[in-house]
């Protein structure tokens, strides 16, 4: 039912109630404990205390959400979240478009919430020749096993970064020269009518809030896709991907000599 | 997890044993049964054989595929996918952009299977203008609950029509002056390249195969969108947006002034 190109899998879960308080008595790199609602039990009980003794951060889902972190798998209600892949600090990331000899080209996604959106997104940027998506640490989706599938390999190339503040990390863009761009729907400024010559960080916000108020005051533009129907909104990822394209293709254009 | 602005589901599933056997029994129009890969049992049986009976067609559907159809349901290994919207007739169809006093601009989806894409590829349609989406008979993945949802209301507005033979179709589109344009990853030709000022209908192929090659071979233009990274493709619904928007802004360059 998905795409039959999709990469190896990167295992970032650890499922299951033996599995997960072993990792953490072996002091395994945990970035965050996730509880199906409800569960409970001696084991589960345990797995809570140590988790607040060794500083982990655990939070709670309901079954929906819980599937999406860890499909066939025998969780018993609790998965721990383990970044095999490292993110980048932010000096590493901006000096990828330095290395290529190109103008920045960021994405940074505010509160993307749905796995399938956070992978498209990275997919999409991947192709698009985006330089790094960055996240804030306290307000993403982690990249769970199905946000890896949906990202097609993607995750193992693109440089991925993530910051603890978001506003602070774009005036450290805008004090680069950047120019920061928030999507958002109902802004009056169409997506095609930005010139993306010069440095862009894109930001994506969540999908049913938009970009946050504070991250959305500290953008330099606000653009909107046009829409012909009645829905009044695009997918996250597809939305996203209009934006990075246009930016490649201007750029692309701007590169190559006309006839 | 997703979208805050979905609209309300439409249901087309019947799940469980005895509603499917009820179902059958009362002569509702079904469009197929689904049982769950494995699943036996004297109601199954009895469900295969009046379904067989009332030729009803049945398939097979591994545990996530089966999970996609029908999310929060008991549904006993068995449900029945029951069209509560129905298709439109081709005819129909066609004179949507002719009412509009518009280019026709449909989009052809062959053989696409997961619903967050048909979902996603249907709600960005809506919002890109196009007059309605094409699926052939028995190479599309249903309009589940879950494509539903990821559509977040364009299934209500979208006019969606179900073509037995796809080539057929394009036949026909080609002797009303429609331009095929098919999407494919490796083709030469850019999607922006094209001039989509004649009507136009847009070809989605299947996530990991494309589209079919006698469905290809009827094309006008095979164009591809320009990958900058190391993945090569990008996801089936992010393609089908961009080309869609393409359409919709040199159309709509045209249509308005330029200074």
């Amino acid at each position: 039912m998905t795409d039959k190109r999709t990469g190896t899998a990167m295992n970032t879960i650890i499922a299951g109630r033996k599995p997960v308080i072993e990792a953490l008595k072996a002091g395994t790199k945990i970035e965050r404990i996730v509880f199906l609602t409800g569960v409970q039990g001696r084991v589960i009980n345990d797995i809570r205390s140590l988790a607040e003794r060794k500083r982990v951060p655990v939070s709670h889902a309901n079954k929906q959400q819980f599937r999406e972190l860890a499909t066939n798998a025998t969780t018993q209600g609790v998965v721990a979240l383990v970044p095999t892949r490292r993110f980048l600090d932010v000096d590493s990331i901006l000096e990828v478009p330095e290395k290529r000899a190109e103008k920045g080209f960021l994405l940074l996604l505010d509160e993307i919430e749905d796995p399938h959106n956070l992978g498209a997104l990275i997919r999409t940027a991947e192709c698009a020749g985006v330089h790094g998506v960055v996240v804030p640490k306290h307000h993403a989706a982690p990249v769970t096993t199905t946000a890896v599938k949906a990202a097609a390999g993607a995750t193992e190339h693109m440089a991925l970064g993530e910051v603890t503040n978001l506003v602070n990390f774009i005036e450290q863009l805008k004090s680069r020269e950047y120019w920061i761009v928030g999507l958002d729907i109902g802004a009056e400024k169409v997506y095609t009518e930005i010139d993306y010559a010069m440095p862009v960080a894109l930001i994506v916000g969540n999908e049913g809030r938009g970009i946050r108020r504070l991250v959305r005051e500290h953008c330099d533009h606000i653009v909107s896709i046009p829409v012909y129907g009645k829905v009044d909104s695009l997918n996250a990822s597809v939305a996203g991907g209009l934006v990075m394209y246009e930016v490649a293709r201007q750029r692309r254009k701007a590169a190559v000599p006309q006839d």
